[in-house]
C-alpha cells in the first residue's frame, strides 16, 4: 500500500495548552473565564522561515481538527478511506496547497475532539464540566485559535478558510483580530442566524434535553442518547434540500436487506421510507462519535454569533426597524475588516442562503472592502460544500475558486 | 351578549355509528379492517329537500369537526372567540354561506376529537386501541365520511373543501368517489408528500416514541409527553417561511415577562429567544389538547398519502426515473376525476409548495380536466390557508376565489 501521491500522508494530533496567568482565557458570556484550556489540533506542510505561508483551517459544527490525511496505515488500506475530513480540498497540488503552505486545523473549545469540552475534566471539582461546560461563542473559539498562534510564533495568515460554523470563524477572525488574516474564504455561512435556523437548533437541543438517557446532562461517557440522534435528524433535514433529497430517496421504500443490517438502536426510529432509514442511520452514526454536551454547546455558540451585535454598534431605536437596525450593524461592524474576502454560497442552501450571503456581501461593499462572491448552482443544499466525491460539480467549481483566491496573496 | 350575524350560532357534536354487517369498514392497509366506527360531526346550514346543497369540509392534521360556531355562550363571552377553526370562512354571508348551503364536517378516523381513533375502545379488548390502532390511510378517512352522507341521505355535494390534510380528502374524494362531488376546492396540499416532508413527520413521530412519557404507546389519557411537543415544534417550523418568521421574531430575545408566565411543562424547553418561547409555548398549548398517538397515526396517514400509486396503475419500469413514473401515475390517476377543481397555494409555503400544486394542474390539464389555479403571495408559509385575521390579505384573496368558485356551481 502507498500513500497517495496528493496525500498529506499520516498525521497526528499534537496538543497545546493555554495556561498564561491567571490561567484562563476571557469569555464573552456567562462564566466569563475558562481555563486552562487545551486544544488539538493538526498541522500539514512546512512552516517557512517567515511563518508566513500560515493557513488556517475552520472546521463546522462537528468536526475536528483532522481536516486532511490519515492517522495509520490502516485507515487507507484497501478500499478503506478514513481520511480528514477536507482531505480533498487539502494536499500537495489540491486547492489549499501543502507543498507551499502551512495548514492548521484546530478543534473548537466546546468540542469532543481533544479540545477543552464538555467532556474536559472541571479543574474546581475534577470531573468533567458536562452539562456545567460554560457558554461559549463563535470568537472565543477564534480567540483560543489566536493563542496557538502566538504559541507557534504565526503573526499573520495568508488566509483562513471554513464552510458553515467554520465560515463563521473565518468572518470572526476578519473582525476580532483584522491585522491577522489577510483574507478569508467563507463558504456557506452568514453573518448570524435566522430564527427559522435558531429555531432548528434549539428544537433539537431540547429533544437531546428531554431525552431519559440524557439524564439532566449527567450521563456516563460514551451513553447512546436517542435525543441526540433526533437532534441530528433535524441537522440532516436542513443540510440538504428538497429537490436533493427528492433525488436520492423519492417516495421508495427502504430496502429489506436495510432492516436486516440494522443496529437495536437504529432499530428505535421508522424506518419504512428510504429517507426514514437514512435518517435512523445518520442518527446512529452520530450518537457513536458526538458528545450531547458538546452539541448542545456548539450550536448555542452558533444562535449566538451576530456580528453586527458583537461588532458594530447600533442600537436598535424606535424609528428603526429591527431588520434596519440590524443591516446597519453588519455595516459597521465590516468598516475594521482588513482582510479580503471570498463569499461562497451555494444555490439551494436554505439554512445558510444566497440571500443571507448576500448580506454580508453587501454590508462589505458598502464599506469598499476587497470581497468576491460566488454562488455555485447545486440541489445539494448546505451539504454542497462538503461533497465527498472529487468530480462533482460544486467540488470542481470550489477547488478552482479557491485555488485561484489563494495564488494571488502574498505570502 | 348576542350573536353575531355571520356567525353559525350554537353548533352541537353529533355521533354516526357505521356498524353495518359485518360491523366494520375495510381498510387500505394492515388491520384490512375497523369496526364499529364513530364519526364525531357538525354541521352548519339547512339541507334543502333534494338534498342537494351540501359540502363538506374537511380539517388539517389537528383538527377537529368543530369548523364553525361555538359550543356555549360562555365561548363568545366578552373579548372571547373560542369559534370553529375556520369560523372566518363558514357562516352566513361568509365564503362558505351558510344561508345557501348544508355545511358538514366530520373529525377524521385516527383522531382524537371524538371519531375512532387511538384512543377509543378496542372492541376485542375492551380496552383503548393507544398504539395498536389499526394504519389507516387518507382514503379511509374519506370512505368513512361517504358512509355518514349515505346515512344522511346525500348522493352529491356542491364541493368538498379543506387545506393542507383537508385538500388531500378533497383530492381523493374526486377519485375514490368520482360521481359524489362536484367540485373541490384545495388549498396548501399535494397529491403527495416529498422526502423532505415524509422525513419531518418521520422525526416528530420518532420524537414521541423515544419519550419515556410516551411508555411505548401505553400512557394514560391526559399524560403530558414532552416528545409530543417536540414533533409540534417540528411542525410549526414548517408551517412558517423563513422570511415570516425573521419578521415576527427576528433574533429578538425572548420577554422577561414570558418567564413569570411559564407553566412548569415549558420551564423544560430552552426560551432565551423569543422564537424558542414561541415554540414552547405552541408545544405546551398542543400537548394539552392533542393525543400522541393520534398524533403518529394521522402523520403516518399523509405520508402515506399518494394519489398517483393509489389511483393510477403505471409501475415504476427500468427505463423511467421513479419521478417520471410518478407523474405518469398521477396523470394515469386524474383520468377519472369529474369534479371541478380549485387548487390553492401560497408563494412561501415550503412544506406544501406552489410547485407541488402545479403538479396537479399539470396531471388535469393533461387530462382535459377542469381546473383553476391560484398561487397567493404570502410571506406566512403554509399557515397562510388559516390566518386568522379576517382582513389578512390571503384571506381577502381566499374568500373571493371560494365565493366565485362556489356560486357557479349548481345546486
Amino acid at each position: 500500500m502507498e500513500k497517495p501521491s496528493d496525500s498529506v500522508g499520516q498525521v497526528i494530533v499534537q496538543y497545546f495548552t493555554y495556561a498564561e496567568a491567571p490561567n484562563e482565557m476571557p469569555l464573552d458570556r456567562g462564566a466569563k473565564k475558562l481555563g486552562p484550556i487545551t486544544l488539538a489540533y493538526e498541522t500539514y506542510g512546512t512552516l517557512n522561515k517567515d511563518k508566513s505561508n500560515a493557513i488556517v483551517v475552520s472546521h463546522a459544527l462537528t468536526g475536528s481538527s483532522h481536516a486532511a490525511g490519515y492517522y495509520s496505515d490502516d485507515d487507507i488500506k484497501g478500499d478503506k478511506k478514513n481520511v480528514g475530513w477536507w482531505d480533498l480540498m487539502i494536499g500537495p497540488g489540491k486547492a489549499i496547497d501543502t507543498n507551499k503552505y502551512f495548514v492548521l486545523c484546530a478543534n473548537v473549545i466546546g468540542g469532543c475532539y481533544g479540545s477543552t469540552g464538555p467532556e474536559s475534566n472541571n479543574p474546581l471539582t475534577g470531573k468533567p464540566f458536562g452539562k456545567d461546560f460554560p457558554e461559549v461563542t463563535i470568537s472565543d473559539m477564534v480567540r483560543s485559535q489566536k493563542y496557538l498562534l502566538d504559541y507557534l510564533g504565526i503573526e499573520k495568515l495568508v488566509t483562513v478558510i471554513g464552510g458553515s460554523m467554520g465560515g463563521m470563524q473565518a468572518l470572526d477572525w476578519t473582525l476580532q483580530f483584522p491585522d491577522i488574516p489577510k483574507s478569508a474564504i467563507v463558504l456557506a455561512a452568514s453573518a448570524s442566524l435566522s430564527a427559522q435556523e435558531i429555531a432548528l437548533d434549539a428544537v433539537g437541543r431540547n429533544a437531546i434535553k428531554m431525552d431519559n438517557e440524557y439524564k439532566k446532562g449527567i450521563y456516563g461517557k460514551g451513553a447512546k442518547i436517542p435525543g441526540l440522534a433526533i437532534a441530528r435528524m433535524i441537522g440532516h433535514i436542513s443540510y440538504l434540500s428538497e429537490q436533493g433529497m427528492d433525488k436520492k430517496f423519492n417516495r421508495r421504500l427502504e430496502e429489506p436487506s436495510f432492516a436486516a443490517k440494522m443496529s437495536d438502536f437504529e432499530k428505535q426510529f421508522e424506518t419504512e421510507f428510504a429517507v426514514e432509514g437514512y435518517l435512523a442511520y445518520q442518527g446512529k452514526k452520530f450518537v457513536d462519535r458526538f458528545d450531547a454536551n458538546s452539541y448542545i454547546a456548539i450550536t448555542k455558540a452558533m444562535d449566538l454569533f451576530d456580528l453586527g451585535a458583537r461588532y458594530g454598534d447600533e442600537k436598535y431605536t424606535e424609528d428603526k426597524s429591527p431588520e434596519k437596525a440590524a443591516e446597519k450593524a453588519l455595516q459597521k461592524a465590516f468598516k475594521r475588516v482588513k482582510a479580503e474576502i471570498l463569499l461562497v454560497s451555494f444555490s439551494s442552501d436554505w439554512l445558510f442562503s444566497p440571500e443571507q450571503a448576500f448580506d454580508i456581501v453587501q454590508a462589505l461593499t458598502i464599506n469598499n472592502k476587497d470581497v468576491s462572491y460566488i454562488e455555485i448552482p447545486s440541489i445539494h443544499g448546505h451539504d454542497a460544500f462538503l461533497l465527498e466525491k472529487k468530480t462533482a460539480f460544486e467540488n470542481v467549481v470550489l477547488t478552482q475558486a479557491i485555488k485561484n483566491f489563494i495564488s494571488h496573496i502574498k505570502v
